[in-house]
């Protein structure tokens, strides 16, 4: 770490001064640096934009007790400057809601993994927790499967997909980070206080908010854009028409990052979301790990194979052979003129067919015309009892 | 009807000589006109392409008796000239499998209604024959929600899908057509003897190929050409991952028409053909029959509604107003330095924000502070119980 001391206590005055995204109290300590810019917020000497966002805080903060709370919960504060810090974009919305782009001044980090390589090879899976069994399904397949391929798995901790994820994530085993809008010390959720700790112990759980910070609604959508940031690219498997899930791939566009819907039945309100977000521009669809790793992978090393398929013995017959195979009797013969006539090809063209039909096991002589061999009769018979 | 008996017996002879698609024949007949093509392929006096379509069948071809196959199945033989004749572009492939424009040299028709009204606002319902049964309610669902919306449902008569796209549409009551891949006189499936006949009751039934002619694997797909070209949009519903659903969308692609594809779990391998089409750039995803309609429909006239949402009592709040109400507490109270601190917000923003609150019924004053108003924090309670 190259950052000293007295720069992480200012970092942690200031995460905590504002409540995030404080656009313009980043840009002063862009401008300013940390430790000015904390000074200056204390004494109180900063424009009226910076002392809108910090005036009702900045004689309440004590940074000391805040990093002694960080260390109680076995975090750690990430600062800009530190080696594993993510060099990634964040966006932040002003309150007059336009968007800026605007990093975090601190992340809350439990766990011992270095940060930053984990960025780099991820993806969000987020959605409903009031997800139905489908989506549970799917979210635990894709958490599994991505982990599975080294690929980081992002999510909230909520219930429902977020869960799901970070669970099939953890079993495959694989790398899950958690990012809360909480304090890394709140099990919140309560009934995920194991969940987090198991996520801690081989991944990362994640705030932009000092420990002790409560959860509360605005400061979920405000979590989505650290989600949306970390990520490589965002899936969202299931949610209702109106959703934070889709927030986040909102952000995720406005970033120009890969974001991905799983589609669902049309019967289902919390695939709503999902389609909604389909018939949007930008929104690739995904129904399996491999193709969500097409999109966050690196280029050329992960693309999706085609699905299993089924050959069928017909498959490689050019368009002649085809149609003289299909006017083959089952059983019985038929003559070259018959078969002529019945495909609406010339006789030359028949026979030529018909010795690579026969070349291919396809088809046979049959006393003085032709049939369909006998492997592939019954086949084709039941292919063909109710239309191809 | 513009044309006369000669012309329309050299037309029956043309549709039964050449297997369609004879993409050959059909430039003999724009050059020369239907009777003196008919003519010269009866003579042999054609061209080498010509002859390679058309010297199987030439001798064998008796018009007169097609045309009264054709009144005994109580059809019609519709012709380029008929006023109601399909003025639509029709793809075509050629024996070597590359795309020409090439309308049929004729459609036999069974049904009362002219044709070309039909085609106007229509759709295609296409998918597999062993559908689900979810695909089984989405076809029926989008037949007969367009349907009774006065568009016409086309289909191509087989089990699964396309049967329960006409039976949506026949129980609207509205307008169904089905082409088949052989002749009209064909009950095929046998099963679908009944509903054949319902189909042709209110509506049509179409196809290609002369009365007489039976089923075969390579018809289904030159059939498909003939729904892509008289349905203004095709919706896939449920699809293998190959399919001849897939045939006809991209037949309908080739010719500029919209193409749509229905989501379904991931999990079923019938709808991985739709989320394989909509992974590939064209297809749009559509969830609803109104949505299929606008994709489908007069510009400006048929634009699908937003779905139905419940609207929360917080979805009108800014930014501002919606920090400082996810300060106030359920009960007991807050005072305005307080919730200053909390939403990290001066107190002067407070205090017009709360002013607001209050005025909307959303906040009240308690004792020398402020808490939710009654009505609105059993919402929000349960609301925040598990995050956004």
């Amino acid at each position: 770490m190259t950052v000293d001391d007295e720069t992480r206590l200012a970092r942690a005055y200031l995460c905590a001064v504002a409540e995030p995204p404080s656009v313009a109290l980043v840009e002063l300590v862009t401008r300013a640096g940390p430790k000015e810019a904390a000074a200056r917020v204390l004494a109180g000497e900063v424009s009226d934009r910076v002392a809108k966002e910090t005036a009702a805080r900045r004689e309440r903060v004590r940074p000391e007790e805040i990093l002694r709370a960080t260390e109680q919960a076995g975090a750690r504060l990430l600062v800009p400057g530190d080696d594993d810090w993510p060099e990634v974009p964040f966006l932040a919305f002003g309150l007059s809601g336009q968007a800026h782009l605007s990093e975090p001044l601190g992340l809350w980090v439990r766990g011992a993994l270095p940060m930053a390589p984990l960025t780099e090879r991820s993806a969000a899976i987020v959605g409903s927790r009031s997800a139905t069994g489908y989506g549970v399904h799917v979210a635990g397949s894709f958490g599994f499967g991505l982990a599975e391929l080294g690929c980081t798995v992002f999510s909230g901790a909520a219930f429902g997909i977020d869960a799901a994820a970070h669970r099939g994530a953890l079993s495959a085993p694989g790398t899950t980070v958690a990012v809360l809008a909480c304090g890394v010390d709140q099990p919140y959720p309560a009934a995920h206080h194991q969940l987090l700790d198991r996520i801690a112990d081989t991944g990362l759980v994640v705030s932009e908010y000092p420990p002790g910070t409560t959860p509360a609604r605005h400061r979920f959508l405000v979590r989505n854009r650290i989600i949306a940031g970390l990520a490589t690219g965002t899936v969202v498997v299931e949610a209702g028409w109106r959703s934070g899930a889709r927030r986040t791939a909102s952000d995720a566009l406005l970033l120009g990052r890969p974001v991905m819907a799983v589609p669902g039945p049309v019967t289902s309100a919390l695939s709503s979301g999902c389609h909604r977000l389909m018939r949007e521009p930008g929104t690739t669809v995904v129904t399996t790990a491999a193709e969500v790793l097409e999109e966050v992978g690196r280029i050329g090393e992960d693309l999706a194979g085609e699905h299993d398929v089924v050959r069928r013995p017909t498959d490689g017959l050019s368009p002649i052979m085809l149609r003289v195979h299909d006017a083959l009797p089952l059983r019985g013969q038929r003559d070259v003129s018959e078969l002529s006539a019945d495909s609406g090809l010339p006789v030359e063209l028949v026979r030529s067919a018909l010795a690579r039909l026969e070349a291919a096991c396809m088809a046979r002589r049959s006393g003085p015309g032709w049939c369909l061999s006998n492997n592939v009769g019954r086949d084709i018979a039941q292919g063909l009892r109710g239309g191809p």
